[in-house]
């Protein structure tokens, strides 16, 4: 398998879900910072110029976060990442959807590209200060809707922390917004994981 | 159950998705025009204050359009709204994720909803003008991406399907973007489905 990231974009998270899977992989950088993404070398790869994509071992290609994890769940169930019992895998993919289909796209990307938001490089400090009262709100909900334990699901460690991780990677870090404390007691157990260790390395960023 | 909308709302392909599989439900009307979303009432049922969100038997609540639709789709079965091989059902999660997590949000919900982008009254129309070039785009991402006959996935019609709608239905309307051919053809065949017919009927909106 090979897995096509950009360091410390979201595809940190399944970065982290192949480290704990423990399986070989290729690990291949594909910069979002200087437009890799968007040169026809990658589009070949994946024509909606994205990170994380999978290309698996018999060639085809598998995108979006959610779906990428969910199926590196089910197809390595001796890793146990995904609840078996059927309401509480619904509840996984839930959580994924709601943190890299809103959390990410809605507070997060208006922060991180700005200039794809404002009107002029004058209007971006508007719109970052927008993001981050918007993520900050968002990591709210998420403390509120808590229900797990240490990890976000009740049912225990799943591929829905490893989405939970990398947004608590960029509001401690790059963001600057204080983690409500069970995402800080989360974020805390996540890095003290091998695995999460082991990705963060080999992306060359700094926990 | 119970649906909760929004007339003319990305629900609308959850209330087809109901339709489809013709067990009794209620639809409830919440306004995201109007703000009712955002009160006190609807907050108690979806903290996220989004729609849809379905209330199922036992009284739980289940949120975000893929989630409601592959867990729909899995618990009725007979029904044949979501393919059962493994790889299948992989793409049809995908397809949902990229329709409801980037194509809506990123380019839809600029034009839609521009006051929360935008920096002033004045720079609404710049993005609604991006928004429209980034929607545009993306529907020509999926007519490139397409893969099945006169439905999304070659398995079939799915759920997927019921996604791509609301979009098309959005395009062909109020955003009033060209359909590239097959999404045209799609769009078509979505609408002569009876499931469709009732879902538009009683969300009061024309096809």
């Amino acid at each position: 398998m090979k897995l096509y990231y950009s360091p410390g974009a979201c595809s940190l998270g399944i970065h982290v879900i192949l480290e704990e899977i423990g399986k070989p992989f290729e690990a291949v950088a594909v910069s979002t910072r200087d437009g890799s993404n968007r040169k026809p070398e990658y589009l070949a790869i994946n024509p909606k110029a994205k990170v994380p994509a999978l290309q698996r071992d018999d060639g085809t290609v598998l995108t979006e976060w959610p779906v990428i994890a969910w199926w590196l769940a089910k197809a390595n169930p001796m890793s146990n990442l995904i609840p078996v019992e059927f309401e509480a895998e619904t509840r996984c993919l839930e959580w994924m959807d709601y943190l890299c289909g809103t959390v990410h796209p809605q507070g997060f990307t208006r922060m991180f590209r700005a200039s794809n938001f404002a009107r002029d490089a004058e209007d971006e400090a508007r719109v970052v200060a927008q993001g981050k009262e918007l993520a900050a709100g968002y990591l709210e909900t998420i403390e509120k809707l808590w229900k797990g334990g240490t990890w976000l699901l009740p049912s225990g460690y799943s591929v829905a922390d490893c989405a939970l991780f990398f947004l608590e990677h960029w509001a401690a870090g790059r963001a600057g917004i204080e983690l409500p404390p069970r995402l800080k007691a989360h974020h805390k157990a996540m890095k003290d994981r091998p695995a999460v260790e082991r990705a963060m390395k080999r992306e060359g960023i700094s926990p």
